[in-house]
């Protein structure tokens, strides 16, 4: 099963694709990061045609995608919730096929501690997927953290389904 | 100029559209509502739809959206952010020439007063339009009340472009 996991935002989206068929799971990880000096409409079609390219070029079966928490800002919590509502859109017209989960669900499914500091996150996502170093950025580490939390989530029990 | 208003919502999407050349300036009215027993993407992908819908059809010139406002209650606003991002980013896709009002400007531009009742921009909605009653339901009329809004502001001095 080829997994997309995303972690929503505005400025930079991260994202990481596994394949649990595989012995070494990681595909890809990264970050599209869209401009500050460019305009908020430019900057959630630079968002979808990304995430399009993505759907195209890896073909996952499903999408995980964090949920959004809730901000002191509320000026930042319009912006990422825009960005977020482009990014499932995308997710929906591209795969159908998506699921959701909350920073507690993904610490838990991780390290089995819903409190769990970040750095001990990267540290089991670079464990979990063999790699030499923890992914680069932090929202690329993120995004293959909630892929890892949909693949060790028994899809018989699933209930987040988006 | 043919000019799409937008009241922007997740349950209900406001639409208006006025065409300036014109002497009887209304062309259409109405709004876009999504049915809560569907999934947050699915109710995304019908707003998504039905304004590409709206796009074709009236082939406006400029699109003028409302500016979100604040919410007490946080799990409403980013419901309404997600679903906005998505509207903006349809606008941006299929018309590319978008501006954003706030409610104050838009009061400001219909009654001269940014603090005028629902009641009286409803009231002046109808009046500048020559229609015989009040549109329905209220998003419509708050969405053809941000297009007359873009179509008093000048364009040499308009600084709402988004």
């Amino acid at each position: 099963m080829v997994i997309l996991g995303i972690d929503p935002g505005y400025a930079i989206v991260g994202y990481g694709i596994i394949d649990t068929s595989k012995q070494n799971m990681v595909v890809d990880y990264g970050a599209i990061t869209t401009p500050k000096e460019d305009s908020m409409p430019t900057r959630l079609e630079a968002i979808d045609s990304s995430l399009k390219f993505l759907f195209e070029k890896y073909k996952p079966d499903v999408v995980a995608i964090e949920e959004l928490f809730y901000f002191k800002n509320q000026k930042t919590v319009i912006q990422v919730a825009q960005a977020r509502g482009v990014i499932v859109l995308a997710c929906q017209k591209y795969c159908g096929n998506i699921f959701e989960y909350t920073p507690l669900q993904i610490k838990q499914a991780l390290t089995g501690n819903g409190r769990a500091e970040k750095a001990q996150i990267q540290y089991m996502v670079k464990a979990i997927l063999g790699l030499n170093s923890i992914p680069k950025p932090d929202d690329a580490a993120d995004a293959l953290a909630v892929a890892i939390c949909h693949s060790q989530t028994s899809p018989t029990l699933n209930t987040n389904r988006l």
